[in-house]
């Protein structure tokens, strides 16, 4: 049963990628699930048929059959757990995939979420210059740990998995802030992840959805 | 095999349970698992032998003959997913159950560390005072829409699970703020989840470390 998720109607990142849609279709691609797109209006993202669907009004979701999911941790989760090429097989490495996926989610993102925050919702504040650099640095605390433990390997913990998927495009919403630059190996480990074939083709699709051209 | 987790050695909270090792206490208490603690000073969180536990030198971790995972939500779910008790046996009453994990984490809880952040780091600058409002309804924007869902039910979906264990504790964390008490189908879910014996005991042993009597 070809599985239906949800993404915005109006890209509201022009096509980046940086939508969280971009990570359940980096999954689906990895895995290599065929998958519909259906595409939500803000409006109709805080109307009742999406909030049955999902609680917070946002994207992305996913349906198939009867199950509906909401939160993309959870639905790469659920991908990964249904089909090969996500998550070890072994057990131990596998709940070390899932600690990573979580690591992205709940220590890695927050910081980055605080300066996407400022920067767009605190904007005009009088504050926002000085509070930036602020935010910016509880953001190196957490990169400075990641580089380190990262090194010079390829991925987070053995072969590439849903928790260096979900650490990638977590890392990718600092496009644009520098920051990342400041970590060559957490620059080239997200270029990394920008180069598999399933990251492009699901680039592609998101970026269709900004430009009204099919993905080639 | 006895699981070892690590908790702070001097509690920040004056042992009010706030601290991310009662999640994983409290996970291993409503499935029965007997624990031990070790506590690590704020100090020895940044030191190699933990880091090698932690990468990102925090607690709890979570150590069990050759496994040692980190992020309080993937030592939750590694523990759902061995022991009856905190996860649905039907297929998709448990990916809705890991849905409300992640919706915990990575929606409910951003917000809520920011207000944290914003009252402890930035107690002293001058925006404070101005800017924190701004925090906080961006939280009651969630919590609306969280109090929307549960509406009269016990539990977000179903019985009570490692989803329910997640949000009580994540909500926790606005105690003292009156947020919370703005929404009363939500204090009485807080109230719930603490009212579980496996929660009053998890409390115990954690007031333990601070009170420095052992739980009675």
């Amino acid at each position: 049963m070809t599985p239906t998720i949800t993404a915005f109607e109006r890209s509201p990142d022009r096509g980046r990628g940086l939508a969280r849609d971009m990570r359940v279709r980096w999954a689906l691609e990895e895995v290599g699930l065929p998958y519909k797109v259906r595409l939500v209006s803000f409006k109709a993202m805080k109307e009742p048929a999406h909030l049955a669907l999902h609680p917070f009004g946002q994207i992305p979701t996913f349906e198939e059959g009867d199950l509906a999911l909401f939160e993309s941790g959870a639905i790469v989760f659920h991908i990964a757990e249904r089909h090969a090429g996500l998550l070890p097989d072994e057990a131990n490495a596998r709940a070390r995939a899932i600690s990573w996926m979580f690591a992205a989610l709940n220590t890695v993102e927050p910081p980055i979420l605080e300066r996407q925050t400022a920067v767009l919702l605190e904007r005009d504040e009088t504050w926002r210059e000085q509070r930036l650099p602020m935010v910016e640095d509880r953001i190196r605390d957490r990169l400075g740990e990641l580089s380190g433990r990262l090194g010079d390997a390829d991925w987070l913990d053995g072969a590439f998995s849903a928790g260096d998927l979900m650490m990638v495009h977590v890392l990718l919403r600092l496009s644009g802030s520098g920051i990342l630059d400041e970590y060559p190996n957490l620059s080239a480990y997200v270029a990394r992840g920008e180069a598999r074939p399933a990251y492009k083709r699901a680039f592609a699709a998101q970026l269709a959805v900004f430009t009204g051209k099919s993905p080639t």
